[in-house]
């Protein structure tokens, strides 16, 4: 289903600024009976990544309602979708006035992973395909996403669930969709996104347990042989919550105290049932 | 006027990975007389786009017979802007199985740009918004372009016609629509766009025709100081051909010899009629 500013439609304007020049940010989020794990924190980012963009977000009101109408009556998991672009806009890059924003919230069912991925972990490779560095955009959940299209396409097997990114420059990142943790000696250390990626709603709220639960937590520039040597290593995202990693490019790997300590404490985002 | 696949609608589907991802390329061309300036150098271009994304460019002679269909009745000059997208898609980066790609073109009026434009040269100005480095997306002409959209929203009076853009190191790299060439003691100088940027068609042919003229061209990293000292200044793109820079940042210039014997070469691109 796909609501665009509201109302049922399957189609939008050729026009948009969204689909013309990435020029809007998008949020996708985990829905059960009926509502989002961690909406609030969705929303608060969506309108940082517009006003990081230059325009307006919708208000919440609006977006909340649209929501809500789209999930009733579907009491299971599913994975809501929310688009917000510039809206129609002359051709060029220049804005010309003041464009309406456009809302295009689309709902799914809650992908089949095996509940094996949140209690044994999954596997991951390295991505060849890099990251840009630096830039107006770092950090925000833009449309721009061709990097992560073309990471997550170097493999078309089931196995491995997902691949870890590089910058430009061979510092770890994160994976094609999610945000990337390492465990060591007790201490929780994640990439820091000031040079590229995305600022996960999960992160963030793992960041926020961890230091809850006095787990020492370290945002860095990270190595390669740092992922590698890590005790435990997990990864998140809005819709999973925590996948801890069993298999790092071929070696194995156990799940950890640590993960296991977090998965319990995030329970916005626990696995499906 | 908006085609999608051939056909006269307003309207995109709203799952296409245009929109969701900025999964595909695009081209800017100039139309007159019904026909496409460089259309084997746009298509080139869009071709090799659509090979780094990696999925296949629609045929040459379906483009080209929309483009004919669109252009009839259309003597004056014209804008027409052509998207390839991946298609539709289901959610999420991984492109399953082989989306069928989606050909939008749209057609528009040229520009009402002053004629002083080409003969007497535009004004410029630094933009601070700037681009990011590496990845696997540089020089093609992808959708997304947020950088762009904001670096040229910086100013919203109808001068400066231009803002020059710096990569995340601080190197000038481009206009926000157009590619800069630089002239210092009878040498071309363009900078590489080998981190950042668009490789334009038209940058290529000016290229092509400064050896052709025996102008020695370097094409390189290059610094702010560079663009500031050079002894002529000029920005091109497929649409206007080539603008002189008649003031950078308050400073004014002369419109020199090269830049003249250029545009009188470029004679794809002459300023429209």
């Amino acid at each position: 289903m796909i609501l665009v500013d509201g109302e049922d439609r399957s189609q939008v304007p050729g026009d948009d600024r969204g689909l013309q020049y990435a020029d809007g940010v998008f949020e996708t989020m985990r829905a059960e009976a009926g509502r989002i794990a961690l909406l609030d924190s969705h929303l608060t980012r969506l309108e940082c990544g517009c006003r990081v963009l230059g325009f307006e977000a919708p208000e919440r009101r609006s977006i909340q309602e649209e929501i809500a109408s789209v999930l009733r009556d579907e009491p299971g998991p599913k994975v809501v979708k929310l688009l917000v672009t510039r809206g129609s806009g002359s051709r060029g890059y220049r804005a010309i006035g003041r464009n309406a924003t456009r809302r295009i919230l689309y709902t799914d069912d809650f992908p089949a992973w095996s509940p094996t991925c949140w209690s044994d972990g999954v596997a991951t490779r390295w991505c060849v395909t890099r990251l840009a560095i630096g830039g107006p955009l770092v950090g925000i959940k833009h449309l721009g996403r061709a990097e992560q299209v073309l990471a997550r396409n170097e493999w078309v097997e089931p196995a491995p669930e997902e691949g870890l990114m590089l910058d430009a420059e061979g510092h770890p990142v994160c994976g094609t969709m999610t945000n990337l943790f390492l465990v060591r000696d007790g201490s929780l250390v994640t990439p820091a996104l000031d040079r590229c990626g995305v600022a996960g709603v999960a992160r963030g709220r793992i960041i926020e347990l961890a230091e809850r639960d006095s787990i020492p937590t370290r945002i860095d520039r990270i190595w390669r042989s740092e992922v590698e040597d890590a005790d435990e290593l997990f990864l998140s995202n809005a819709v999973v919550g925590i996948w801890p990693v069993r298999d790092l490019a071929g070696s194995q790997r156990d799940v950890g105290k640590v993960t296991r300590r977090l998965q319990h404490m995030l329970d916005e985002l626990r696995p499906p049932r």
